[in-house]
C-alpha cells in the first residue's frame, strides 16, 4: 500500500479545537492529493442526538501536492461524531473516517470525534511514563528495619521470581520508596518525566492490589512521609507522580471490609456485595475471595472513596502529597455485575473529583482489552489497554522459542504467554496486520482519547517483550512505542534487557550495578536516544498521523504539525520502499534522528528509503504547509 | 466467493436457548466443514463485566460433511456478548463473529451476543407487515359527514400529490378507517398479517405526527369507534395491529402543550424545554416549531406518556382497542438534546410497559440510519431502519432516470431522492456491497433484535422503490425482503406498482378499482406470491442465514433450520453459479418455489444454478442434519 489517500485526523493541522465547549464551532480540515479527484463536493456529515447534520466544506488552498477543505462542525453532543464525504466528478461517493477511506456507507462507531468534555492536561501529550512494582524496583538500607510481614515469603534481592502459588503473591523482596527515591536520577537519564507506581497501600501480598486502607502508605514501603518525599524529589527532577487505585475492590483486609464482613448491619456493608444474611460471602474478583467487590450504588461509598473532602482519590492528590492523578485498576470491571453497569457514573466521578481538585492531574483506566466503549472521552483520560498496540506489536516481532515454565498452579506450559488469551501462544501477524489491528482498535476512540492511551510493550502483568522478541526486534519495538499516537511506557526494567515469561515472572527486581555491562549499557542508551526523540519532538505527542507505506514486512508513517514532520520507517525486514513524488512534501530537509537506514530523494520528489532489517529510523523534516485559517 | 467457512448464527441449530435468563448456560453450536482443519480446538470468548472468559467447545459429531462443536456459555450480562476461537494444527487462529471469519483479533461489537432481556413474541417472526398511512389509503363513505378542517386543503382521491409546502402536509385526501376495514380483505389476499397505521391521533397535518392528543382517534378518521372496530376486525382476520407514536415530541396544539405554552407553572411545563420564562419558546424537533420535543426527565410525562393506567401508550393497547404494539416515532432522538441522553431509560420503560399489558405486544423503534447502539436488546423489538437492508437493496437494483422534481421548498432536483443523504442521488453498489452493507449493518446487533428489524423497500417517508428501480428488479427487491432475515415490509400502494420520487409523492392514494389491469394484476400476485412463501416457511422467520455465493452480480443463500431449507440466489445480472460439493447437503431434493432458474446437481453434490438476470428464484429444502444435543 503506497497510494496517496486524503487525509483527516483529530491533530491541530486538521482541527481547530480540540478541547471544545458544547455549541463551539469546530473547523475541519481534510486534505485531498492533487490528482485524486476531481472533486465536485466534500461534506461533513455528523449525527447530533442521533439525526444527521451536514455541513459543506470549501476548498481553502493548495500547498505541497495537497488541496484543502475545511468545513464547520457544531459540537452538539459531548462526544460529537462526524465523517467526511468525498462527491466526485464521476459520481462516485467516497467516505473517510478513523479507519479510512470506504465506499459503502459507515459506522457511527467509527466516526472521527470531538469531545465536549473537561480536557486532559497538555503535558499528558509530552510525556514518557515509567512504571515501577515498588517491591521488586528498588531497596533501600531502611527496608532492613521492618520485620517481615506475617504473609511474606522472604527472597534476597537476587533470588529467582517464584511464579507458582504461594510464591508468586508472597515472595517478598522488600523493595521500597526510599529506594526508588535513590534510583530517581537512573530516571532522569532515561529521560522519563511520568512515573506510575503500581499499588503502594498497607497489603497482604507482594503486588499490593489487595489494599487494607486507601488512606495510609504501606509502612514496608516507607509510610506516608517517604510517598510524600519520593512525590518532591520527583517533582524537583521535572518528573510527574501517579499512584494505583483499586475501584472494582478492595482486600479483605481492608478497614472497610472487616468492619463489614460477619456484622450485619453496619454501615460499610453496602460498600461490598454481600451474599448472605451473615455477610460472609460476598461478591468478589474474579472468585478471589482476598478481593472483594465495590457496590457503587452505595453513596456512602461513592463519598468515603471518591467525592469526600479526605476520600481515597482526594488524598493523596491534595498536599503534602500532590500526587499527579491516578490509574485505575480493573477499570473495566468497576461498577459491572450482571445486569449492574454503574460503569459510567463512576468513571464520570472519578473525572470531575480529580479534575476539580487540580484541574492538571490525569485518570487513566485499566481496560485491558478492547476499551472502545468505556474510552468516549466521558471519564477516563487515556487506558492501559493491549490490542491497539502492544498485542499487535508482539504478534508482529515475536519469535516464540516455546521453552518451558510453570503457570501459577504449577503447570507446565510450553506455548508462550500472551495475555491470558486461550490461542495457544502468540499468533502471527504481518507489519500490514500490526497496522490494521491499530486501525481496528483505535478507530472507535476519540483522538484525544486515542492520544492518552498507554502504549506499553509489557507490564506488570505481561511476560516481558524482550522474552520473545525475534533478532533485532527491541529497537524496532521501542521505536514504535515512541513514535506513534499513545503514552509510551518504560517497564522498569526493560531498559537493562530484562526478559520474564509471563506476568508473574516480569516482576523482575531491578540488577542494578550491572548498568555498566555493555549489552546492558547499549539498552539503556536505547531507551535514552528513542525517549529522548519522543521528548524532543511534541509533534510525537499531539501531531498528526499518516501511514505513507504499509507491506508485509514494513511500515512507514508521519507525525505531522505545522511545526514538524517526523519520519518513521520500521521493519522486521530489509526495508526497500518507494513513496510517490507528494507522499512526502519535506524530504529534501529530512535530518537523521535514529537508525541505520537510508533516504534518498528523487529529482522529482520521490523518496527512496533503504535499510536491513530490522530496523527503526526516524527522521525530522519540516512541518506541513497549510493554507492560512479562515 | 464460493468457500465454505465455519458457520455460526443466532438460529436454533445453532443457539439452544435464544430467551434465557441471567445465569443460564446456553450452548452454542459451530459448524466447521470437513477439510477446513485439522483444528486442535475450538473455544468461546465472552466477555462478562468487560472481562474475557472462556469456554472450550467439544467435538459433538459430523453430518452432511460439517463437523459440529458445541460449547456452553453462561449468561451474564443482559447483552452477553460472544466470539469462536478456531485453533488450527498448523498454529494458525481464526475468529468468528458476526461479521464473519477473521485473522486478526476482533471488535467486541461485532461479537455474537444473547440476549437475557423480556423477549419479543413469537409471531413477530412469521410476520408481514403491510404499512397504511391513513389519510391515503380509502376514503369511506362516512368520510364525507366530516367538515373539512381549518388547517387542510382539500384533494380529490385522484389528485396529484402536491410535494411543496404548505401543500405536502396539509394536502389531505380524507381517507379514514372505515376505508381501512372496506378493503382488509386485500390484505388478507396479501397474505399480510400485520397491520402498522402512521398515526391516527388529531393533528394539523395530513401525517398526524403533530398529535394533538395521545387519548383520542381523531375523528376524521372516524373516532376511537372506528379504531377499535378496525382492530377487531383486523383480528377476525388473523391481522394484528400497530399504531404509531411519537416519544420524540408532541404537536403544538397538544393538549399538554398548551397547557404550558404561555402558563409558567403550569405542570406541563416540565414536560417540555421551554427556554424563556414566558414559556414561548422552546426545544423542538429539527426546529419545527409545530413539533415541541418532550423532556423525559420528568415524572410525571412518564406517568402520563408510559406507565399510568391511562397513559398514551397503555390506553390504546387495552381494550376496547387491544392493539397488538406500537412502532415509535423518531425513537433515536428520543430523550437526546445536547448533553442529555434519556433514551435508554425511556426505551426501557416503554418495553417494560407494553409487556407488562401484553406479553404478546412489540415495540419497534424508528431509527432510520445506523442504529446499532439502540438496537442491544434492553428496549426496541427491532427498528425502522435503513442502511441494513433498505438503502444497500437500493443502492444494488436502482438505475436512476434524473427526470426532475420539486422538493418540499419548490426546488427542482434532478439527482434522485436517496434518504436525505447529501451524497449527490443513489450510489451504485456491486451485489458483494449489498451483502458487506447488510454484514456491516447488522454485525453489531444480536441476532433476535436483528430477526424483528423491519425490511421495506420503501416507506410514508421515502421515495418508492419502483421508481427507480432498474428494469426486471422489483421481484428481485420484494423477494429479498421477504427472505433476509428480518420482519418484511409492503407499504401500501407498492403492490400497485406505484411510484414517488420522494417521501411526499410516496404518499399516492390507493388507486383502488385498478386492481384488475394486467400490470396490476401481475404486481399483485408476485407480492401475494413471495408474501406466501414467507408466511408459508417458517425457516424465513427464524432460521440462520449462510452466504453461499456472492459476486458483483449475485448472490446465493439460504436460510436454515432442522426442519426446512430455503435456497435463494438473487442476480442483477444473469446468474450461472457453481457451489461446491458441501455448500447443500440436500440439493437432491430441491422443489421449486419462485422464479425461473434452472438448479443441477452434481453427482459429487456440486451445484449448478444458472438463470437470465434479473432473476429471483427460491427452492425448498431438507432441513439441516445435526448431532443430537449432548
Amino acid at each position: 500500500m503506497t497510494d496517496l489517500l486524503p487525509h483527516h485526523d483529530g491533530s491541530p493541522l486538521h482541527v481547530s479545537d480540540d478541547a471544545p465547549a458544547l455549541g463551539d464551532v469546530v473547523r475541519v480540515r481534510l486534505r485531498v492529493p492533487d490528482g485524486y479527484g476531481p472533486l465536485v463536493a466534500v461534506r461533513t456529515r455528523s449525527n447530533p442526538d442521533h439525526e444527521p447534520e451536514w455541513t459543506d466544506a470549501e476548498r481553502i488552498g493548495a500547498a505541497d501536492g495537497w488541496e484543502w477543505w475545511e468545513a464547520p462542525v457544531t459540537v452538539r453532543n459531548p462526544r460529537h461524531g462526524y465523517r467526511f464525504l468525498l462527491q466526485h466528478a464521476d459520481g462516485r461517493v467516497e467516505w473517510l473516517n478513523q479507519t479510512g477511506i470506504h465506499r459503502l456507507e459507515t459506522l457511527d462507531a467509527e466516526d472521527f470525534a470531538l469531545v465536549a468534555e473537561a480536557a486532559p492536561p497538555a503535558w499528558l501529550h509530552g510525556s514518557v511514563m515509567y512504571q515501577v512494582f515498588p517491591d521488586r524496583f528498588a531497596r533501600s538500607a531502611q527496608a532492613d528495619l521492618h520485620p517481615t510481614p506475617d504473609w511474606a515469603i522472604p527472597a534476597e534481592w537476587d533470588t529467582p521470581v517464584d511464579p507458582v502459588m504461594p510464591g508468586r503473591a508472597q515472595q517478598f523482596y522488600g523493595g521500597d520508596l526510599p529506594g526508588v527515591v535513590e534510583h530517581l536520577d537512573h530516571l532522569v537519564e532515561l529521560g522519563v518525566n511520568l512515573l506510575y507506581l503500581t499499588p503502594v497501600f498497607p497489603a497482604a501480598s507482594n503486588h499490593r492490589y489487595d489494599a487494607s486502607s486507601f488512606l495510609r502508605i504501606d509502612p514496608l514501603l516507607g509510610g506516608d512521609e517517604a510517598y510524600a518525599r519520593l512525590i518532591d524529589e520527583a517533582h524537583a527532577r521535572g518528573i510527574r507522580v501517579i499512584g494505583d487505585l483499586t475501584s472494582n475492590h478492595s482486600g479483605d483486609r481492608h478497614e472497610w471490609f472487616r468492619a463489614a464482613f460477619g456484622h450485619p448491619g453496619a454501615p460499610e456493608e453496602e460498600f461490598y456485595y454481600f451474599t448472605d444474611e451473615d455477610n460472609t460471602e460476598y461478591e468478589c474478583w474474579l472468585g478471589a475471595r482476598s478481593l472483594p467487590k465495590f457496590d457503587w450504588a452505595s453513596d456512602e461509598l461513592r463519598e468515603r472513596f471518591i467525592t469526600g473532602e479526605d476520600s481515597a482519590v482526594a488524598h493523596w492528590l491534595k498536599p503534602p502529597y500532590g500526587a499527579d492523578g491516578w490509574r485505575v485498576d480493573v477499570a473495566n470491571m468497576t461498577g459491572r455485575l450482571g445486569a449492574i453497569d454503574l460503569n459510567a457514573d463512576v468513571r464520570r466521578l472519578l473525572r470531575d473529583t480529580v479534575r476539580g481538585i487540580n484541574p492538571e492531574a490525569i485518570l487513566l483506566g485499566e481496560s485491558t482489552n478492547d476499551a472502545t466503549s468505556d474510552l468516549q472521552g466521558d471519564g477516563w483520560d487515556g487506558a492501559m489497554t493491549y490490542p491497539s498496540f502492544t498485542r499487535p506489536v508482539w504478534a508482529w516481532l515475536s519469535e516464540p522459542n516455546g521453552a518451558p515454565y510453570l503457570d501459577a498452579e504449577g503447570e507446565e506450559r510450553t506455548e508462550s504467554w500472551f495475555f491470558g488469551m486461550q490461542i495457544g501462544g502468540i499468533p502471527r501477524y504481518t507489519a500490514r496486520d500490526f497496522v490494521d489491528s491499530m486501525t481496528r482498535f483505535t478507530g472507535g476512540i476519540p483522538w484525544r482519547v486515542r492520544l492518552g492511551n498507554m502504549q506499553p510493550l509489557d507490564t506488570h502483568d505481561t511476560a516481558r517483550f524482550a522474552t520473545n522478541a525475534a533478532p533485532g526486534t527491541v529497537p524496532v519495538a521501542v521505536g514504535l512505542s515512541m513514535t506513534l499516537p499513545g503514552l509510551p511506557v518504560v517497564f522498569a526494567g526493560d531498559e537493562f534487557g530484562l526478559t520474564g515469561v509471563d506476568g508473574e515472572s516480569s516482576r523482575t527486581p531491578i540488577p542494578w550495578g550491572s548498568e555498566d555491562r555493555p549489552e546492558t549499557a547499549e539498552r539503556i542508551a536505547l531507551y535514552r536516544d528513542l525517549v529522548g526523540i519522543r521528548r524532543a519532538h511534541p509533534v510525537l505527542g499531539a501531531g498528526g498521523l499518516r501511514w505513507l507505506h504499509v507491506d508485509d514486512e514494513c511500515v512507514v508513517f508521519v507525525r505531522e504539525s505545522a511545526a514538524e514532520t517526523v519520519l518513521v520507517l520500521a521493519a522486521r525486514g530489509d526495508a526497500d520502499v518507494a513513496l510517490p513524488p507528494r507522499a512526502l512534501a519535506g524530504a529534501a530537509g529530512a535530518a537523521a534522528l535514529f537508525g541505520d537506514a537510508t533516504l534518498a530523494v528523487a529529482d522529482d520528489g520521490a523518496v527512496a528509503l533503504a535499510a536491513d532489517g530490522p530496523v527503526f529510523a526516524a527522521w525530522a523534516l519540516p512541518g506541513v504547509a497549510a493554507p492560512d485559517a479562515r
